[in-house]
């Protein structure tokens, strides 16, 4: 498949993270789109070129390239997207509006707190109050979930009909994996559901698979 | 002063918070584009009604309404008065696309892991590992700082003219106050000041503090 449309993935990433890395989110906004892309693999620990930190100066994926046009930043990159694809992104302005709000609401206001109540083992494997922040992690992250479900009600999604706003945040949401977390909203985990079923968030993360296929799985 | 644009704002917060309230980066946006603004003052503890909720799902302030269009999330404002003004969002792809990396990175990449330095003493008060916390809390910081610092180099923006990337940028590192994790990178400390320095971020910070002149501090 040849395209315009390059995006940076990594060659391997250990088995607890194949289907979770942020390319995805790009992959299922393309499949969306309908867009065809190109993937360009990085070494998991390999060294970055400056020429790539040029592109992404964190070093990590994705990053975007189209033509002369590169972005970083899976929140930047879905957007560019949604301005070419209303599947995506609705041309009315208020629809507009509220897909665009709800981007940054999954990236800037419920992505840091799951992320934190997720990460408290990675950062505390050993001490020995790890329980404890964890308690403390899961609080701020329910203060944030409740008035999400209480948004969405018995809405299939956030404004009625998909848009980027959902994809954003059904991908924040995937990262709570099987946590009892989600189960205490029932609504908001049909809603990931419903989000993962979509035949373009299927194909995305088979892709993502089967780039990782011919490599063993990182440490 | 009318205007189409209204944004909402606190009508009191602590003493420590006034200058940081999120309105700010918007009020600034809107200074840098030369667009003129009204204020809705919203009670500091107050139940928010069902019609706010509606427009900002978090209860929180700001949220921006233009005529039938309501934003929330200060990223999603910033980037709509982007729109509007080549002062903030530049109009080749490549400078846009950018800038607009640039705008999330602050909000997904960077604010997080200051947000979580800066919060350890707030989330957890009396715990006896809370300096144990924090230095964990601070290489995690590190590690985002130091690319960005990398990236700058001797810059006076990010990318050479300033943007709505530098105006996230300068917003998120304001949260560390005269915290000495910035001071072990003194570029970043420069680029802040130079932020500060604006005559449009001047005009809004002022506006912000003068709209709390006439209430006592939050407790």
């Amino acid at each position: 498949m040849t395209s315009d449309v390059r995006i940076s993935v990594l060659d391997t990433v250990p088995a607890g993270g194949r289907g979770f890395v942020r390319d995805l989110r790009v992959r299922w906004a393309l499949e969306e789109a309908g867009i065809p892309y190109a993937v360009e693999k990085l070494g998991f620990m390999a060294e970055r070129s400056p020429e790539y930190l040029a592109e992404q100066p964190f070093g990590q994926v994705p990053a975007y390239r189209e033509g002369d046009v590169t972005l970083f930043e899976s929140g930047a990159i879905v957007l560019h997207i949604g301005e070419k694809s209303e599947a995506l992104l609705p041309r009315d302005p208020r629809g507009r509006g509220r897909a665009i709000s709800w981007l940054f609401a999954a990236l800037n206001s419920i992505e840091p707190e799951i992320w934190n109540f997720m990460m408290v083992g990675l950062l505390y494997p050993d001490q020995p109050w790890r329980e404890e922040a964890r308690a403390i992690r899961r609080k701020q992250a329910q203060w944030r979930l409740r008035p999400l479900a209480d948004h969405l009600g018995d809405r299939e999604w956030l404004e009625g009909r998909f848009t980027m706003g959902d994809l954003m945040l059904v991908s924040v949401l995937r990262a709570l994996r099987d946590s009892d977390l989600l189960a205490e909203f029932p609504t908001l985990a049909a809603y990931r559901a419903r989000g993962e079923a979509r035949p373009a968030f299927q194909r995305a993360l088979a892709a993502q698979l089967a780039d990782f296929e011919d490599q063993p799985a990182a440490a």
